[in-house]
């Protein structure tokens, strides 16, 4: 019994519940692989939230200062400008990933 | 004529082109600390390009390993936990950007 129990818990990082494996294969090779791949996948996504965050309030404050000073609410050349930097670094994707950082920049209107 | 050459180069960090300044504002403090403000996020948004396209890579990579040890194209599983990790810690934006990553991991279909 308690083998048994050893044993299902050894199997956690591949089995999930029986019904699919964790990492989509039952080769232990490649979902060894798979897991470590995942594992800096799991670092990156850190990264990036941490980095979607503080960008987000940096670009909120660039707003509040410009408006605190009489400014404009955006400037539509730096809006431009970071649509083209993402889109001519990731294709398409970048366009749609600009849009949400730009929207996320924004803030509350 | 010099001098205004040298003149107009050096308004260039806060004039675009007369039209609109480059900040929003006519604030020299306000501009100032928006142009800083803007350095950080420029730094920000090279490290998101570069974590995106690793992470496209290794996502592909996993996609790869899998099917060719006789797995799964996907693990929905998987793909639900981004999509939970990106909604948790950044709201709705999040599950937009988690889509994206999805989808630039699954690479050519």
């Amino acid at each position: 019994m308690a083998a048994e129990v050893a044993a299902e818990v050894a199997e956690q990082p591949v089995e999930s519940n029986g019904a699919e494996p964790v990492t989509g294969t039952s080769a232990p090779d490649a979902s060894e692989h798979i897991l470590g791949l995942r594992g800096r996948i799991d670092e990156i996504d850190r990264e990036l939230i941490a980095l979607w965050q503080e960008r987000a309030a940096l670009s909120q404050q660039v707003g509040r200062t410009r408006m605190a000073s009489g400014g404009t609410r955006l400037v539509l050349s730096r809006e431009r400008e970071i649509l083209d930097r993402f889109r001519e670094a990731l294709g398409a994707d970048g366009t749609q990933l600009a849009l949400l950082l730009l929207r996320a920049g924004r803030g509350p209107l």
